[in-house]
């Protein structure tokens, strides 16, 4: 697993206050199914509703197994690879809340939590590009 | 603010513990201060004490507030942009749970959290070589 952060999502209440409050930082993203990506360097931050966030984790967010509302996406290059991640982290000691499996948006992903319940997601998502330096590009989803 | 992120802080409970489940994953970092950095691509992934981290923060890490043992730091090369950019987000409805000062490590910094109690620091850390395109470079420390 390269050292590298494709993204990083927020687990938010409402998603419009949220963009709102990051747009009048000067962070301005693209909506796309009530989800915000605002290219931020090399990676993306990802507003979303944190209901939705922890039930794509595989978890019950009841504050006993230690999720903050944030994960963490490790983008790779083919689903191979998150097969191979999600089994190196199992054996590392991670917990794997969600086995890779396809995802709504196309795309292969699984997840798992560390030893302090902080979560990451492995995905492989064709529409993100990936630079060979590991750098990801959010396209331009024509919306606003 | 410029959209990017320095430094992703995962509080944890056992900086050793943590520091040896990244290590399995291939992501080896060195050890200052009983704080883990990692260099991942233009960020750098910190493992510190999640107990320390909320004090830093300055939030009672009590579970009312949304903090999730996470914090996102934004660097700045300056002083007087961290005090700049913690009176923006103010402006812009954040909670600034510490206000910018002078850090143990001879930097300067303060804190906010955003809508959700996601926490965000802004900080300069003349230690912390900021390339143009604001990538961030751990210095070697000498440690291991």
């Amino acid at each position: 697993m390269e050292p590298r952060v494709s993204l990083i999502t927020l687990g938010v209440a409402d998603v419009t206050r949220s963009r709102e409050f990051y747009e009048r930082l000067g962070w301005v993203g693209q909506e796309v199914q009530e989800t915000v990506f605002v290219q931020a360097g090399a990676l993306a931050l990802v507003l979303w509703s944190r209901e939705k966030l922890a039930a794509d984790v595989g978890i019950a967010d009841d504050g006993a197994d230690g999720f903050g509302g944030i994960a963490l996406a490790h983008n790779v290059r083919s689903n191979e690879e998150v097969d191979e991640i999600v089994a190196a982290a199992h054996a590392a000691g991670a917990i794997v809340t969600k086995p890779p499996d396809v995802t709504f948006y196309g795309g292969y992903s699984g997840y798992f939590t560390d030893p302090d319940g902080h979560a990451w997601e492995i995905g492989h998502n064709p529409g993100f590009s990936l630079a060979p330096d590991g750098s990801i590009t959010i396209p331009d989803f024509g919306s606003s």
